[in-house]
């Protein structure tokens, strides 16, 4: 069936959930959020693009930073209503300059920090 | 820093979106929804515990298909406003019986399915 992002399910903002993977060591990067648009020039451009709910408007991620997230591969769970983006992050996916988003651990009901800054 | 669930970020519904990863493939089970109440229940008992926006109560995840999921660690990202659970997981976590929701990759604009149902 050929995709169309407009068959996803997207919440009453017009947006979906996306988990970003790195493409080769499987570690979860960072969450963030698509409107259709997004999903769509995601896939056209190869560059990871989403909707910046703080800027309302479209975020190319590293765009800036150069940090960027090439697309490797986009899948769709079984409800159609999140995105898992498979991608080849260049430089910290953070933007506290972490590899990943997800650098707090808890662990015995403490919060661990487990992941530092890069330079 | 002690861990107290009601510092995390919340939607206008009171949830939280996890992400739920196997604490040793790596691979992406699924995508759902806890309240403050649901994180700490995990917390508490091990067993991966979400809230169902459906049904509208917890949902013990296998309580009823026996596909439970075991809590190996829990991680908060940067914004507080996403969870990351890696769980050890019995059987499929898919209700279609697959091991992952994310089974339908998008490839040169098509839509293929890349796992198949468990037996």
């Amino acid at each position: 069936m050929v995709f169309d992002a407009k068959t996803l399910t997207y919440d009453e903002r017009g947006l979906i959930p996306v988990i970003t993977q790195d493409h080769l060591s499987g570690e979860i990067l960072m969450f963030a959020w698509m409107n259709a648009e997004a999903v769509a020039r995601t896939l056209e451009t190869g560059a990871v693009t989403y909707w910046s709910r703080s800027r309302q408007a479209f975020w190319i991620k590293g765009e800036t930073s150069g940090h960027v997230q090439e697309l490797v591969e986009m899948r769709v769970d079984c409800d159609r209503d999140c995105l898992l983006v498979l991608a080849k992050q260049t430089g910290p996916a953070c933007h506290t300059n972490r590899r990943s988003c997800f650098y707090t651990a808890i662990r015995d009901g403490v919060e661990v920090e487990i992941m530092a800054p890069e330079n």
